[in-house]
């Protein structure tokens, strides 16, 4: 059984991770984007094309229905009274591998802002989370041969989402 | 067993989606990254950092290993020699399903251009092809209920990097 599926951005600074991320959406089957907080919108309160993100998004938001308030809870308490599960998706000791993780109705997930990611707050809201396990490889920082550094814990927000929703996407098909 | 995994950037024209790149190769743990064609390099020919990649590649330009060449062939042959297959990702009739694409060996993906993908002729140097299989869905254009659309078929290069790359080491794992 097909799930719906739908994505809040919370505070994304860059217009091109937007866009993206409505790219993708619309690969994947996504069935809504919220966006709030800062998150710029595909058209402004002046009714003005928000031009990057269109760039990036190529049509797709367009053709996703998209919704924008100020604070995620409007959107979060809404979807949660209908039935939805709210996963955030953020590296926490007890989010669970997004390989593992299975839908089992509609499920919305949660992206939040590139640097700080979710807020605590934010996360309090949240039924679960799903986070990207890192290759975390300890590599000695060839200035400070005694010191060790953490490979790159992160990625790109809009290649997070990528995989994240193409990697429940696939675990829902097979 | 764990196998080498590289990634070619041919005529990949935004230095944000490079940087990018090379973020996610670190993350997934790409031993090294070749450059090839117009795409930026983390340092240009006068020895200047390549600010917007930098940005968006948070110092993985600098712990992982790069190459340039104009020609991508020039690297293509090298690592073909040294028993390395050469994978591109492009979406082909005849493409692989990444999902079920197992790393058998040292393994180069290639990449191409954001909107014309793998030229021709770099598809011939290409030992096999794999593909992220999109939605799809036949979308009726508003303007024009007689025709219909093909749902955006396709995503942001650093994007299908991201699912490819963590696609292709989630199998090998498993």
């Amino acid at each position: 059984m097909e799930h719906s599926i739908a994505v809040l951005l919370h505070n994304i600074r860059s217009a091109h991770n937007v866009g993206s991320i409505f790219r993708t959406s619309d690969a994947v089957g996504v069935g809504k984007v919220y966006l709030t907080g800062y998150t710029p919108k595909p058209i402004d309160r002046f009714g003005r094309v928000q031009k990057e993100l269109a760039k990036t998004a190529l049509g797709a938001e367009v053709s996703i229905p998209w919704e924008h308030a100020t604070s995620p809870i409007t959107f979060i308490a809404r979807l949660r009274k209908e039935g939805w599960l709210v996963v955030g998706v953020e590296q926490k000791t007890y989010a669970y591998d997004y390989r593992t993780f299975m839908l089992k109705g509609p499920t919305l997930f949660v992206f939040g802002n590139e640097v700080r990611g979710l807020s605590r707050s934010l996360c309090a809201t949240c039924d679960a989370f799903i986070e990207i396990p890192m290759r975390g490889a300890m590599i000695r920082h060839a200035n400070h041969p005694r010191r060790t550094r953490l490979g790159k814990e992160s990625l790109n927000v809009s290649v997070a989402a990528g995989i994240v929703l193409f990697g429940v996407i696939s675990g829902q098909r097979f």
